[in-house]
């Protein structure tokens, strides 16, 4: 299957002149965003107000967009519900986890985690006890360090820095294994590589749908609970619209049966309209032809680099197979040579200490764009763009 | 000084023929909002992408916005930050709350609290062990339940059903001559009526922007924290962005300096430029004079309801200084007559068992809104328009 079968480039407003390597970091704007927005706040929320909520289907859309999500990453209907952000979802996700297992104390992770999903976690022990310990190890110790005293295994299926691409089966197996409750976080999977949450059986699931998902700066999370569990957890975040009945304004918290649970407060329905809209573009997209296009693309990248540009080192898994959809290169002047690529319209980014990352979206990004960008690069470093004090670290860097 | 003198009606879209005194549950939609918001998707999202970050204000949102709000609520700049939906804002404040008086281990709060502010409350006591307790009292009952048992007194200022409204100067006082912390919900106060948090030295209050300061479906909430306090909070929800160096990536958290700290997650960017917008609104508006405009319009409409429509009884109370910017009136078949009543273009709202309310919000509304509201109210009443079978009560109501 060829990445053209699966490019929507007319879907998505792309600047002239730009190339974008950085939907893994923030998803370009989807073209029917800014009608479907317009939409709900002229005709919507300007002429229903109050009554949006119930006319406007405002009140369902976390689940109804939960749903469109979670056919992307393998999820059944009725599992997965928008809302918050993602370290909220993954407050969540460790909160309920902790609980399914009292006796133990341990949660596990890795130096790859995205540092939100580690600081929300020490953030929530802190607050139980002294008992309870955060025990991060390197990526590949992961699966040698699960044992019976852990109570959950919380990883981030793709590296944001180097893109390396855990095995989501096999560390779920052996976390189930040792009694442990599995906990991933997809925001560099969801609409990035196909994921099986039904298949691999972990307990819960978190993402963010801003990168490869195109929901837009600021859209909602999502957070799966498998089907089984859902109707027994207990939300430590009890918010009124996880309640079974939200508008009986009961004093007592009484949890929705399942994955609804998991909503808390009042959802931002102008984001929800705009990923309600970013996801029109999924529709009928087939999540292994988008694979074999994104490998397609970081393949013909990856070769394209090492042979014209050998000052930078690969930093990302070689093994296609291991990768997630971005791929990352080392250089010492890393971030001054990411300022003088974007400078020229390739458009990646720079993560400490010297990572300079691209990420791969078959649904806007061709092999003509993964060819311009390299001929860029190339120029960057062959012509030592970045001694150029203009391209010098300085502040802080996003 | 008149109500006319505050009314930006022209600021606002309102349907013809709709008199809206509903402005308490949701805020009816600022003109200049759907440009701001069109112009955040189309020239922000869609040309800068991830750059909007940085070029864009995106991150300084929470931040400039938290003082905008802030202003309006007597709090000092750099004391309040945009954010979440406002059952996390209520955690946050409980879960720091906490920590700052760990030998106490009750929470007093009241039947007139919002119930998400118990639910979370109680989620969280929950989730530490069996020694916490919610303790809830009636209103009236809350002063002399304060004593040194009491870690945190948490109450909404202004009561969601009947509009009764705390001495949040007198109550603050007494929490803290027991030694308690002092957490106010201002949900139904920014905007509708004058609050001083500097005076009243409480150490957290809390909101949310989309009532009567009009911020749209889902706008964002606020937290606020005394500024000598702040600095030594610790975070229980301690997300990347409220870290000191969110884009070091240190796996290891180190809370801002200060109110920054009480960031999450990523911010919602379209929501916050519609909030943006509808705070333009807000500009030079004096909040005394709201309030004498507020005022006003409830007095009106408590004299006129209860000289044309006896059937129904003042729910709230009726001195003024008692009460916040909404007016409740009792009657046995409420929600069918409230039903009625919406039909006819007035929109109010109905909350169980047997409540109407109608908010009264002089930005854009007038006294002549009120007296054609009370005449609708009058024929519904007086012609018995709540017996008609198709206002009869059946499903979820909100």
């Amino acid at each position: 299957m060829a990445p053209t079968d699966i490019c929507r480039k007319d879907s998505f407003f792309l600047p002239e002149g730009m190339i974008y390597l950085d939907g893994n970091s923030l998803g370009p704007l989807p073209k029917a965003v800014s009608k479907r927005v317009a939409n709900t706040i002229e005709e919507q929320w300007g002429k229903s107000l109050i009554g949006g909520w119930n006319s406007c289907g405002w009140m369902d859309q976390p689940s109804t967009l939960g749903d469109r999500v979670g056919r992307l990453i393998g999820a059944p209907e009725g599992s997965t519900v928008m809302g918050d952000t993602l370290s909220i979802k993954v407050y969540q996700a460790v909160a309920s986890a902790l609980d399914m297992r009292p006796q133990r104390k341990v949660i596990l992770s890795d130096t790859g985690n995205f540092p939100t999903d580690l600081y929300m976690a020490k953030g929530l022990i802190d607050s139980l006890d002294q008992d309870h310990e955060l025990r991060v190890v390197e990526p590949d110790a992961i699966a040698e360090a699960i044992d019976e005293t852990v109570a959950i295994v919380m990883l981030t299926h793709v590296d944001y820095r180097t893109g390396r691409m855990h095995d989501m089966g096999a560390i779920t197996k052996a976390a189930h294994a040792a009694g442990a409750v599995m906990i991933w976080d997809l925001a560099h999977s969801a609409g990035a590589v196909p994921v099986d949450l039904a298949g691999c059986a972990c307990e819960f699931a978190v993402g963010c749908t801003y990168k490869y998902l195109n929901g837009g700066p600021g859209a909602p999370a999502f957070i799966y609970a498998r089907p089984d569990i859902a109707p027994t957890l207990r939300p430590a975040l009890a918010g009124w619209l996880g309640h079974d009945a939200p508008f009986a304004f009961d004093l007592d918290y009484r949890p929705a049966p399942g994955i609804d649970r998991m909503r808390v407060g009042t959802p931002p329905v102008l984001q929800m309209a705009s990923l309600e809209a970013a996801m029109d573009v999924w529709d009928g997209v087939n999540m292994d032809n988008l694979r074999a296009a994104s490998i397609e693309l970081s393949e013909t990248f990856i070769a394209e680099v090492e042979r014209r540009c050998p000052h930078l080192t690969l930093e990302s898994p070689r093994e296609p197979s291991l990768r997630g959809s971005q791929v990352s290169f080392s250089f010492q002047h890393g971030y001054a040579a990411m300022q003088a690529v974007i400078a020229r319209g390739v458009i990646g980014d720079f993560r400490a200490p010297n990572i300079m990352r691209f990420g791969f979206t078959p649904l806007y990004i061709d092999k003509q764009d993964v060819l311009k960008a390299v001929a860029i690069i190339e120029d960057v470093m062959s012509n030592r763009l970045w001694d150029d004090p203009k391209y010098q670290k300085k502040g802080r860097v996003t």
